[in-house]
């Protein structure tokens, strides 16, 4: 709500909040929400006044408890995941943009093992989704995420390296940039120096980005880790290519913590997240960062313009 | 010449710049320095002058050429090193700034496989020099710097940890932290996840973060590598431990390019560094950023303060 009223309503912002309307209601009251809320239980019900006032109402089971882990809270964010889901796999032009949720409360709930992102897949029957950090104008793609560090290494083969460079060029185009600049870290120290210190950067990642570079891809590496990822926020390149999980991790949040947003490629719909935690121990004291969530609604509007469909997305 | 032009001459910073008088004031001119620099050719010439303006001079053996690697220059920062180092050794309370040099040239001029700090310790005849990364308020020390990063998670063991932790507390209370608040970082992806993803941190990490805090230290870990940083940057921790070079790295140069100063612990004398290379690519353009250098004097001085110690550096 408190990214809600930051948001206002600009003329071309067509936004859907869903979720329970009494919950939603004193998280406005919370935050000094500044307009009325009106509760609706169907999309039909909401027509063009899709100003984040109009709340998708979803019935709760059970009451949730205030921040701790529930099953209540966990079946609760599953029911709301799902009927954002079936909007946007029904209907053209919605995207969807998500808050956190809890895994631990997912798991009391029953769905054991599963994340937002692995959810959202079932849902649409997709077996592959790519996650994709945005800061700024910044992309970073991921060779592997979570697995060990030990197993991130493994992960770096030529073959892998190519195919992952491939779709980060697909993925670049799609969202609308022409001619990607596209760029690779390094795995080891200084990309290993010259071999010194490890050699992935010799036998593995420069023959597939040489073999990129011939297919015509627009693709230099590998370039040092901590030096890509600032030449990249720097402009330089439109998306990196991180070789593991932390890589990329690190030097996002560090950037800057809040204004790091997770963007799924592979769904049959957009879809962009926060990236950060449910924050349990600040839980309806009205001192959440709103940022993050902001500036996902942000760049869910910005890539649903260059797609050319409507605007709607859902807080 | 810049770096000096933007410090100015407040009082309390006494600074000696040390190399050939020539090429300074070539310098000198490009930036349009505002004083008149003089030549002298001993300390004892600088008596109390030491405000920037006197330049310690270092003949040249032959000419230097601009801009590329050449065993001239090689030599001529090898010989600058040698009689910094001199003044640090013999006499009290100076400190040195380095401003960076080039391993190619150094290696041309046949000082192979040596950098800076390498020659430092040689010169001061000690075997272990430490490098510890300073933005703002935060020290990075790291478990392992110049390996591969296969060899780094070799070293992530428990009694490698430990003693590293000790040696960070240490090190912090000599630089004057009374009680170092200090943070050891996860190696895998959400510090493994209960051992989900990599077993390290529940083996090595989490029972040397025991051990230390058994021994009075005030430590936290594993944490999260990708917030880790973050939160030291907030002001959370004094210093953290990172568990790899890479790891450090990428936190301090994403988050600031150039205010990150290395610190060298180990040297009989202080020493502080500008972590960034020699840039021949902008030599002579006038277009260098001196805010890295700015830093590593502004971080001496304060250092310097801080041991009670007369402050002299070198830019």
């Amino acid at each position: 709500m408190k990214a809600l009223k930051i948001l206002g309503t600009p003329l071309e912002l067509r936004i859907l909040p869903v979720g329970n309307f009494e919950i939603l209601e004193g998280a406005a009251r919370l935050v000094g929400f500044p307009r009325p809320l009106r509760r609706i239980d169907s999309i039909a019900e909401a027509g063009d006044q899709t100003t984040g006032t109009a709340i998708l109402h979803v019935e709760l089971d059970a009451t949730v408890p205030k921040g701790r882990v529930s099953a209540a809270a966990g079946k609760h964010a599953y029911q709301i995941m799902r009927i954002c889901s079936e909007i946007c796999l029904r209907r053209k032009g919605f995207g969807l943009v998500t808050c956190p949720i809890n895994k631990e409360s997912l798991q009391e709930a029953g769905f054991e093992g599963k994340g937002h992102t692995e959810l959202l897949a079932e849902f649409a029957g997709v077996s592959r989704v790519e996650t994709v950090f945005c800061i700024r104008d910044l992309k970073i793609f991921f060779l592997s995420r979570h697995v060990s560090l030990r197993d991130a290494i493994e992960r770096v083969r030529k073959a892998e390296i190519l195919q992952a460079i491939l779709r980060m060029d697909r993925s670049m185009r799609e969202l609308g940039v022409e001619r990607p600049r596209l760029a690779v870290a390094g795995l080891n120290p200084h990309s290993g120096d010259g071999g010194l210190f490890g050699r992935e950067e010799i036998e593995e990642i420069l023959p597939a980005v040489s073999e990129a570079q011939e297919l015509g891809m627009d693709v230099q590496g590998p370039i040092g880790a901590d030096a890509v990822f600032h030449l990249g926020l720097q402009g330089r390149f439109d998306a990196i290519l991180a070789l593991y999980h932390d890589q990329g991790h690190i030097a996002a949040k560090t950037h800057d913590f809040f204004q790091t947003v997770t963007l799924s490629l592979g769904l049959p719909f957009l879809r962009t997240s926060v990236d950060h935690g449910t924050g349990f121990d600040i839980a309806w004291k009205g001192i959440a960062n709103p940022e993050s969530l902001i500036r996902a609604v942000e760049l869910a509007v910005e890539l649903m313009r260059k797609r050319g469909g409507k605007i709607r997305t859902k807080g």
